[in-house]
């Protein structure tokens, strides 16, 4: 493997609280202990030519790694993990599929609603109807994240006894969703994210991001 | 390969047109050739411990293959891509990993907004704000769409000559939002979706899911 590069925002939106999607791709290649560049990109750059060739969508983060070029953390999560069997996925052939389930689980039924949620409250705050539609959106976040809360149950872990790729996409939304308010309603998951967040990879991680929030604004 | 046996409505609420999420995975197995076997489900059954074991968010579809069951129609897809190497996932790594970006890429950023643009059209209907509202939700489901359009441009697939599980997944996503009368914004979007329609799996995959639907409305 090749050392990779990833993007980053140049100055996030999120002051270094890890909320960017930047996030997970660094928390994994921490778990599988690979080295990795970061590019900083600034708002103007995403939009442009060279930064939409690597991502159509104008976002971060993007991911090189020699002749190969992915964005989308999903993805990107998923490729980390199969370079390194049996860090992030298991070696069986069944249980393999079961945590790629759940990371798509994570990312096409938990994170949506949330998505809808945290666009409602900054993008809708202002509107007459705001007080009567904010209940709609939490209606929608809590019902995967109740039936998540039933499934997970006592367990450390989504799907074995160890963690795998499917928990670290899943506390990655969960995690980016903490300040909504409606996931701590739900006193396993809130556990379940603190075991993510207190595993060493994690912290190394997000100690990374917000060395590039503290720089930027130093330099600003 | 064992059989494989998926689920899908007793009493489909889109009355056989295809929008249910069984069609995407009836649709990739009609592209490897394999044969399967459909259990049909009410909504009460939706509910009961039976189901939720093979669905912890109780929907459809699941899929039961030997000692495996998975959900999510995304991980479905990929699970059988991988199955018949060369069909719907070249053989090539780094084409591999491009492919399984735009499958994520259709189920994170292009399909999301278009689930929150049906659900405005569905349940805010009746609402005061309902006027005001709707052209935010249409402007989120666009930015992915043009982002999308302009990325595709003259050709015919996403990743390569061949069709791949990444156009299986945009597609399938763009066939259920084409009722919303946003995909018709971007005509090489449209002709996209049509080349799918196209295929001969796609319409074994259509009639089998209308068969159901029509078995069910004359036994009512």
């Amino acid at each position: 493997m090749n050392r990779p590069t990833i993007t980053a925002f140049q100055v996030s939106p999120d002051r270094g609280r890890g909320l960017a999607r930047d996030m997970r791709v660094r928390w994994a290649l921490e778990e599988v202990g690979q080295a990795y560049d970061v590019r900083l990109v600034s708002f103007e750059q995403m939009k442009q030519p060279a930064h939409l060739a690597l991502h159509p969508f104008g976002q971060i983060p993007t991911y090189e790694e020699g002749d190969l070029a992915l964005f989308e953390s999903g993805s990107i999560v998923l490729h980390i993990a199969e370079q390194r069997a049996g860090l992030l996925l298991p070696a069986d052939s069944n249980a393999r599929a079961r945590v790629i389930t759940w990371m798509f689980a994570a990312l096409n039924t938990v994170e949506p609603p949330l998505v809808e949620l945290t666009a409602a409250k900054v993008f809708e705050r202002d509107q007459p109807w705001y007080g009567q539609r904010l209940p709609l959106a939490f209606e929608r976040a809590r019902k995967p994240l109740g039936d998540l809360s039933r499934r997970l149950g006592d367990a450390q872990w989504l799907e074995s006894d160890a963690f795998t790729a499917g928990d670290l996409m899943m506390i990655g939304v969960l995690f980016r969703a903490k300040g909504l308010g409606v996931v701590d309603e739900y006193p396993n998951l809130s556990a379940y994210v603190a075991r993510g967040e207190a595993r060493p990879a994690f912290k190394r991680a997000f100690d990374a991001q917000l060395a590039v929030f503290k720089h930027s604004s130093e330099g600003a």
